[in-house]
């Protein structure tokens, strides 16, 4: 499949993606998700996140405002989502920042069985204990070669890790695709990474046998919809406004062509 | 009173709506509340809820984020509420999608008294027993016929019942108001549903002794302004961003005629 | 320092603004700091604060939603800037409406060094015992003269008072700096008083040895983002994502001849 043949699946079938987030871009990543034509369903409460998980095509889990209580049900969600085969999104947003944060992470890795690890540069190499500049949740460097982190953390993580920044590198471990799509503008918002992740779970709700293409497809679709955006934006308002119009407004038929691999 | 007359009369008197809610949505029903012309206020501590709204006009309860001590509080502001003589709001986020969601809308319901239920088909439709297809927090079809669902549930639970979609029904248990104005950009964007429980509580605030026709203005109110917005939106982005403007710009004298029943 | 000296320093240094805020603006908050050139961090949890703002340039409390472990944390994290010579700015959102939010404001004052109190009239004068409206949030009429509540404040609480309102009043208890600029669509939407206090961390973190002149620049260049922004609204959606792309356009070179004293 192609990211616009995998586009056209999503939009016919609307998947449910539960997603376990961070204040900060839950109605972000929300919107995002419903602009690309997925439904999302945000619930935390360890109380119904199993039976919340159940009706999911996808579950994605992200770690940028931490509590007790959200990780045990980030865990709880994330067992029952392997139980159930419905495949698992981690956004690891601020490993390296504080103990907190690499060690939740880390034990989301040791206890759910992870499908794509979707982060920056610094995140995924704190992972994977190489050395990297992290400022709070910003990654300022990876003081690494970007294919050989990829490489590194999908197989010492047993992920497709899909490591984003100006050009995105995902890899299983044997492969790697590279995506050059995007624009720096996305890094003027908060969330964009977050949203990036929500789009990945959409996709991979679509193509689950199929992680590594799913992971790269999203960020193909979402950095177009960034270039769109970028086309119309005077700053980072109305450019956050008008990436959801782009991501609506993303064609099918024209996606493909639009790719820019690196 | 007419949707004009009430908008004017909100206008003049800026009721305080305090807002327990999810945390999806809590800026974008601030915004809606403030653009339409009232004050809102967001307080969910239970060492505050009861002191918060006292101060208020209405109280708007949204269950699209669950924990328990979200559900205390829910509980201790609304017997609160009802003490003072505020008027209460549900919005059942999610009923029928979990068990826990269902259960605690039920209890709001049995612990409360809720003068305006407002919903969509599949939500209100699990509360009075009626079989729905609800994935996550989408209701994708009521599987009842809306006016008869609108009837019996206002019946049954003791409140207005206002059941929102392509046309709204909203209903006293014997009366019916149908409202077919809005646009289907609403359903593109997340909190739509929350924001017009939103605006309930503000119509109701000014209006606690017709809770029908507060329903039912506040509709009219939210679609004209999904209509005025749909004109300028080029997607969901530009749409969401455009809706705050055109609740700000709701004209009191030309409300009225825009009104379109079904 | 001049406002525009002090806007280039910030973009150059791009400070670590840590903020433990309310729910209903993270977001905004957020991209308010990125936008005018720092870097946020938004976490709350106890497990983390201490370390997170060990990493941070200036830390802003927030209080809009609060919850005992919120409170704990804010506590933590103050107590722990201070022993680091980390800044600390208070927003007291809402400070006066209930007796909880007084209480922790007067808590957090009590406990932990604050730098800049930056506060709405009526927020500032329930805190030196001032007889004030407050609805809610909103603070309708302070009842005082600005200026003295300032100076009084200043003195009290032993910090820099930094009262907004339509001109806004910022004293160290001997001086005081009136700045007139902003725009009434600031009122529009809810969040820019949380947002002008983000706006203060970041200048106090790279201007921490002159908290007055930090918090007084501060206000101006987010007044003069509003100006901008108002310029292009059509309402208080568009200027919404106006005032980030305003933020983000300011000039160091031109602000210092807006500045607009009164």
């Amino acid at each position: 499949m192609t990211p616009g043949e995998s586009l056209r699946r999503l939009r016919e079938k609307r998947p449910l993606v539960h997603q376990i987030t961070n204040y900060v871009v839950m109605n972000e990543t929300a919107n995002a998700t419903l602009a690309i034509g997925a439904l999302p369903v945000m619930a935390h409460a360890r109380e119904e996140v199993e039976d919340m998980v159940a009706l999911a095509g996808a579950l994605v889990l992200n770690i940028g405002t931490l509590s007790p209580e959200w990780i045990d049900a980030m865990l709880l969600a994330g067992r029952r989502a392997n139980v159930l085969d419905v495949p698992v999104v981690l956004d690891p947003v601020g490993a390296g920042a504080t103990r907190y944060r690499t060690e939740t992470a880390r034990r989301i890795l040791d206890e759910v069985d992870v499908a794509v690890l979707r982060g920056n540069a610094g995140e995924v190499a704190t992972l994977v204990g190489v050395d990297a500049e992290v400022r709070g949740v910003e990654s300022l460097s990876a003081g690494e070669d970007a294919d050989e982190l990829a490489l590194t953390a999908a197989r010492a993580l047993g992920v497709v890790a899909s490591v984003t920044g100006p050009v995105d590198h995902v890899s299983d471990g044997e492969r790697i695709e590279r995506i050059a799509n995007g624009d720096p503008l996305l890094a003027s918002i908060t969330g964009t990474g977050c949203m990036s992740s929500a789009i990945t779970g959409c996709f991979l709700a679509v193509n689950r046998a199929r992680p590594l293409k799913a992971a790269a497809e999203a960020l193909v679709a979402f950095g177009v919809a960034g270039e769109d955006a970028a086309e119309v934006a005077r700053g980072p308002g109305s450019f956050h406004a008008a990436l959801y119009d782009a991501l609506a407004a993303l064609d099918p038929e024209t996606l493909d062509g639009r790719m820019r691999a690196a």
